[in-house]
C-alpha cells in the first residue's frame, strides 16, 4: 500500500510541477486572477446573482454558501445579507428555472455563466432563457448583466464574451471542473456574498503547504485516508460515507460526492459516496449502517470547536425527564451523539475514520478543500486512474443531441432508442 | 420470486386488517384525524411554523414542500405565499436551531413539536431552545403557540400537553415514524403551506385501491420494484439508485432514503439508497455510474408531463450552434436527458427500472408516498424483515445518555468511550 500511495503522491507532484492538464487546481490557491476583487465590488451593486452552471459549475458555489453564509441569506433583509441575493440555475428543470425568474428582476441581476467547454447544455439552455428575459425587460446589450467564466479560447461563450463584449474571466486549461471551485468558477458567487474570498485562498495554501511536508503514510492524514479508501473497496466495501455533524456541511457532501465519483469511478473501480449529515441521518440511515450488510466506509467529519447555545432548564414538571439536558449545549450534544455513533458502529465491527476540523470558517474550509482535493487526486494517481478525466458521461450527452435534433448525431438518437426500449418500464400511475 | 413476493403481499394485508402494530400507515389515507382542516387554519394565521422533529417527524415535511411548495416559497411576500414561513429544526446543531431563532418572531411563530416516543433527545432539545425564547418573549404559557404530535399516553410531550393544555394530535400507536407523513405528523406543516391535504390522502387511497386490485408480478408495479431490489441485491448490487427527473422531488428522495434504509438495512440485509437528481447529477455522479463497479440497481424517476418553459432563438451570432434548442421545451431536454443516460447505462449492461409518474401535484405525490411505502413493506414481509422496527438506532442513544450524564447509562459512557479510543482518528488541521 505505501508503495503505490508514494507513486501517487509522487505522481502528483510531478504534473503540478510540469503543470500538466488536469494539475492546474494545484496552483489556484496561489494564484487568483487579476480583476477579482473589483469584479466581486460589481456584482455586490446587484439585488441578485444567478449562478449558472452544473456539476462542478454549480455545487462548489452552494457549498461554499452553506458552509460560511447565514442559512437562510436570501431571506434576510439587504441590510443584514450586506450583498445580493443569491441563486443557483443548475438543472434543466423548468420548474426550478422558472422559480428563479420569479424572485428576480432581470435588469437588476447578474449572471455569472459558468461552463469549462462553454458549450454545456443544460448550462446553455438556462442562459438562453435568462438572456431571453432580459431582452424582454428592454435590456438591449447584456454586457451590463452577464459575466462569463469559461475556457480562454474556444466554446461558445468565449465568443459571446468576445461578441457583446461582456465581462469574462477564464478557468484555465489545466483545471478541471470539479476541481475549479478555487478559481472564478466559485470565488465570484462566494465574494458577492460577503465571503472573505481571500482566507479561502489562504486556507488552501495553507494546506498545501502543511501536505507537502508530510512525511510516511502515518502521518500524513491524507494518506492515511486514501490508504483507508482503498484498502475497504479492496475488502469489498464499496460505499463511502461522508458524514459531518454540522449542519453547514450538507453541501460540502455534495461538493465532495461529485469529486471523489467522477474522478475515481472508472475501469470497474470507485467506491460510491454517501451523504449522510449527522445527528439528522442517525434518525434515517443508522439502522443501515450498523444492522445491514458491512459494505461501508464512515468518515466522521466533527469540528473540534464551535459556537454553543445552552439548553435552559425545563420550566414545566412534564419536562423534567430532560433535567439531564439543562446547562448542557446543543453543540457539545452533536458532539458526543458523534462519539456515541462511531462507538456504536465499532462495536458492529464496522471502519470508521474520525477526521476533525477546527472551526468553520473561511479559512479552514479553503484547507478542506484543498486537503479533499489532494486526498482525491493521491487515490485515483495511486490507483492508475486519471482522476481528471471523465469519459463515462460522453455517450448520455451525444444521445441527448441526437434526440434533440442536432445535426451529426443522427445514429445516436437511433441507438438510444434501441437501448431504451429494452428498459423495463413501470407505471406508478393510477 | 413470485412465492416470497406473494408472502410479503399476503401478511401486509393480514397486518393491514389486524391493525397489527407497525401496519398503521395502510389506513392512513382513509382516516384524517378529527379538527384537522380547523387546525390548519389556525396555523396559517401566524407569521411562521416551526416543525421541530427529526428522520420521519421532518423528512416528510420537507418532502411535500420541496415537491408542492414554490422553491423559494418562505422568499415570497405573506400575499404571494397565501400562509406563513415554514422552517425546520431537525438536527442538534447550534448553528441551524439559532439561524431559526434569527428568522422567527416566537411570539408570531406556531411550533409543531413531533416526536412518536415524546422523548427523543434533539427534537427535545431544540423544543427547551424554543420554549425558552417563547418565554422570553413574554409569552407565559405556551399553548396559544405549541402544538404537539406524539403517542395518545406515553412520554414527556404528551405529559407536557396535559400539563400546559396546548393543542395535540396523536401519531396513531400502530404507525411508525417514516410512515407517518399522512398523519398529522405530516400533514398539519403542508396544510399551514396551502397544500390540499385532501387531495393528498385521496391520492394515497386511489393508489391504495389500486394495488389491492392488481394481480400477479408482472401487472403490479409495486411487486416489479420490490423483485428487482431483491433480485439485484442478491446479484451483488447492494445499491439502489434513487434517480428523480425533477428538482422538485430532491427531497421525496431523502425521505425515500430513510424509508427503505430504516426498513430493510437489519439481519446484514439492506441495499443502500443513493439520491441522485436528474439531469443534475449526470454532472456528477454518472461517470461512476456508467464506468465504475456493476454494484448498483438504477430507478429512474419521471414524470408523463410538465409545465415547460421554451428556448427562445438564440439572438447573438456567436451562439448559433445553440439553434438546435430554439422552439423546444426545457422540460422536453430534461425528458430526452433521462431517457439518453438511461440509454447509455443500458448499453453498459446497467439494470435501469424506469418508473412513469403523471404530473407533480398533490394527489399524484400522495400516490407516489403510498407506492413506495407499499413497496418498501412488502419487500420486507418478503423477506422476512420486520420493515417497522429499528433496534440498531438504539446503541447509540445509549451512549449518547451516558456520555450525557443521564442516571442509569454510566456503564454505557465508559463502553462508549473505549470503543471510540480503537478508531483511526485523523486532524485535517493545519
Amino acid at each position: 500500500m505505501e508503495g503505490i500511495l508514494n507513486r501517487g503522491s509522487e505522481r502528483l507532484l510531478e504534473g503540478a510541477r510540469n503543470k500538466d492538464v488536469g494539475f492546474g487546481w494545484f496552483d489556484l490557491p496561489d494564484s487568483p486572477p487579476e480583476r477579482l476583487f473589483e469584479t466581486v465590488e460589481w456584482l455586490r451593486g446587484f439585488d441578485s446573482v444567478v449562478q449558472i452552471g452544473i456539476g462542478g459549475s454549480a455545487l462548489g458555489n452552494r457549498m461554499i454558501s452553506s458552509a460560511l453564509c447565514h442559512p437562510f441569506y436570501n431571506e434576510l433583509t439587504r441590510k443584514e445579507r450586506g450583498g445580493p441575493r443569491f441563486y443557483i440555475a443548475d438543472n434543466a428543470d423548468p420548474e426550478g428555472t422558472s422559480a428563479i425568474l420569479d424572485m428576480i428582476d432581470p435588469t437588476r441581476t447578474a449572471y455569472v455563466v459558468a461552463s469549462k467547454s462553454g458549450s454545456t447544455a443544460e448550462t446553455m439552455a438556462n442562459f438562453l432563457v435568462f438572456l431571453d428575459s432580459l431582452a424582454g425587460s428592454g435590456v438591449k446589450s447584456p454586457g451590463g448583466n452577464v459575466l462569463v467564466v469559461t475556457d480562454k479560447e474556444k466554446g461558445s461563450l468565449r465568443s459571446f464574451a468576445e461578441e457583446t463584449g461582456c465581462r469574462s474571466f477564464q478557468v484555465p486549461s489545466t483545471v478541471g471542473g470539479r476541481y475549479s471551485v478555487l478559481s472564478p468558477v466559485g470565488l465570484l458567487s462566494a465574494g458577492a456574498q460577503g465571503v472573505d474570498i481571500n482566507s479561502l485562498l489562504l486556507g488552501a495554501s495553507a494546506m498545501k503547504s502543511s501536505l507537502s511536508k508530510k512525511k510516511g503514510i502515518s502521518g500524513d492524514p491524507a494518506m492515511v485516508m486514501a490508504a483507508s479508501a482503498i484498502h475497504h473497496f479492496r475488502k469489498g466495501r464499496n460505499i463511502i460515507t461522508f458524514m459531518p455533524y454540522s449542519g453547514n456541511l450538507d453541501s460540502f457532501s455534495e461538493w465532495f460526492c461529485q469529486l471523489w465519483a467522477e474522478s475515481l469511478g472508472k475501469n470497474g473501480w470507485g467506491s460510491t459516496p454517501l451523504k449522510a449529515i449527522g445527528a439528522t441521518d442517525q434518525h434515517s440511515q443508522l439502522q443501515l449502517f450498523a444492522e445491514g450488510p458491512d459494505d461501508k466506509l464512515f468518515l466522521f467529519i466533527v469540528p473540534t470547536s464551535r459556537r454553543d447555545l445552552l439548553m435552559p432548564a425545563p420550566s414545566w414538571s412534564s419536562l423534567d425527564d430532560l433535567s439531564y439536558l439543562e446547562g448542557k449545549g446543543l453543540g457539545s450534544m452533536l458532539d458526543l451523539e458523534a462519539l456515541s455513533t462511531a462507538a456504536a458502529l465499532v462495536k458492529k465491527c464496522r471502519p470508521v475514520l474520525w477526521l476533525e476540523i477546527p472551526v468553520l470558517d473561511a479559512f479552514h474550509l479553503g484547507a478542506m478543500v484543498f486537503f479533499f482535493e489532494y486526498v482525491t487526486a493521491v487515490t485515483g494517481l495511486a490507483l492508475d486512474a486519471d482522476p481528471f478525466d471523465q469519459p463515462g458521461v460522453e455517450q448520455g450527452k451525444r444521445y441527448t443531441y441526437g434526440l434533440m435534433g442536432r445535426s451529426g448525431f443522427e445514429s445516436d438518437a437511433a441507438e438510444a432508442r434501441e437501448h431504451f426500449s429494452s428498459i423495463l418500464g413501470i407505471s406508478a400511475c393510477l
